[in-house]
């Protein structure tokens, strides 16, 4: 629905550009090296989570810092066309759009609801955690996958909301790879609608986001989406049982390669672990869940329809 | 779809009552005495896999005991119009329904890649372990829910397809519960259909289902099933969570309540445990999920719009 004129294309650009060398320089002024501070913003605003330390965005150790990247990995992980309205039109209108503010509500609460659990559990809630929370719960949901501490010590009510977590994923139209909240938002909706026909058996309603009508359509390939979504994760998830690893690293790694995030849970490829000790076959598997994740599948399927090579 | 005449109803009393007779015979010529074979034929001909002793079927150490509930329990999840035509029309059309053969094939396929597995662990395996292990994917398929065997033992990739067999449940129109194989093939064919809508997006499509189409509300309204489904099993692991268990019996403890089938996984819960150590407020919660899922969710939140009760 956007148009893709040359003016909109450097629009993209300049904000992307814009938003690294903020980026960068910000993180050079509170502590980085050049180097690291290059490194690292490339990878946030991308939202790819690379780090050039093993111990990744927890090497710093400073909550300044931290702070920061969760604003970048923030900001990347929302709409863009809400900065090119803001540069071509002058208007700011981030809490007009649906999508920015369903990310917003859901890193709020699960921060929320973290930190509440971190409280019932008092020998390990400081406020110093407060910052580390929402970093990690911005850092999975924007699928960036940095990680500044191994957020499994908080007990098992955090671990299972980082679980589901990892796969919403950020905005359309953003950096951000996963599910992606707008279509989590129109399946609410379908839920809505589908409540509101047995309340009115001959009602007509429709699904609306951002204040249109949502054509019948693409409604439906958001729902078939969804499943095709859940049905990747299951195949991933067998094929990794397969190769011998447990229940957790096998759910939660076909989540985060599916959603791009990067961590896992469980103690081989959680937060403070790393895929190496995996399998090749468990690698390979991986490798196409990432790829099909990140081109959101269906064009992955295509590939194998022999009708598409004929032509 | 189906006509709710008299001499429909009164067909349907007789083939459960034909069917729970013939179980009940069947139970006591093979060893059990009548009043275990009275129960066990109660409840696997309603699929509810409640049994007189402990140790559930695997009490009775028999293998034509289980092969026989193996088919009884199949015998009771596949579509009642299926027998209705059988006795009213003499048509023998099991072959022809698509969710008959859809059921078959998912149970048949689960048993042999458990099979290959356990062969792939030769400590583990011998033939007399074929009859187990079509009983339990029978048993959990079928949502039953009967153990004869720990199949926790058979290593994790047989534990990873029991945990996502645990929500397809059986065919719509039996006496079993889960998300229902006729769902699941929709899906499926959704996914087909989007494809085909990206190789030829000026074609015009539908989904079909026993060679009818099945019209765009149908199906919107069983995607968006399928999202409640899943959400409702994310509501209750979450729920679970907070009780402290861990990640394995939270999703698997949610799975099995929504889906009705009765054991769950990890130490606990798992197929040679019981629900009796988890937390009050665990079994609150496992409670609404079961009857939220027997009653198929939408129901459940009808209850909690204002309006319904305004009328």
């Amino acid at each position: 629905a956007v148009p893709l004129t040359v003016d909109y294309l450097y629009l993209l650009v300049v904000i992307y550009v814009s938003l690294t060398a903020a980026c960068i320089l910000s993180y050079n002024i509170l502590g980085m090296n050049f180097f690291d501070a290059l490194n690292h913003a490339f990878t946030t605003v991308s939202t790819g989570g690379y780090s050039t330390h093993d111990a990744s965005f927890g090497h710093f150790d400073n909550l300044a810092l931290e702070a920061t990247a969760t604003i970048f990995m923030f900001s990347a992980a929302i709409p863009f066309i809400l900065y090119v309205h803001l540069l071509q039109k002058g208007r700011f209108e981030f809490f007009k759009d649906e999508q920015f503010k369903g990310f917003l509500f859901i890193a709020i609460w699960a921060s929320i609801i973290i930190s509440i659990s971190l409280i019932l559990l008092p020998e390990k809630f400081s406020f110093t955690h407060l910052i580390p929370i929402i970093f990690s719960v911005v850092s999975v949901m924007t699928t960036t996958g940095y990680v500044v501490v191994d957020y499994q010590n908080w007990g098992l009510l955090a671990l299972g909301i980082f679980f589901f977590l990892t796969y919403f994923g950020g905005c359309a139209g953003s950096t951000a790879g996963g599910l992606k909240i707008f279509r989590l938002l129109i399946l609410f909706r379908v839920i809505a609608l589908q409540l509101k026909k047995l309340i009115y058996p001959k009602g007509v309603f429709s699904v609306c986001f951002n204040n249109k009508n949502v054509k019948i359509d693409q409604v439906m390939s958001i729902m078939a989406f969804f499943f095709l979504y859940v049905l990747t994760n299951v195949v991933v998830a067998i094929l990794l049982s397969f190769t011998g690893v447990d229940f957790l690293t096998a759910l939660s790694g076909a989540a985060t390669a599916v959603a791009n995030v990067g961590p896992g849970l469980g103690d081989t490829i959680g937060p403070s672990g790393n895929f190496a000790p995996l399998s090749d076959f468990a690698k390979w598997t991986l490798s196409v869940g990432m790829l099909a994740g990140r081109l959101e599948i269906l064009t992955i399927l295509l590939l194998f329809v022999p009708h598409v090579w004929r032509n």
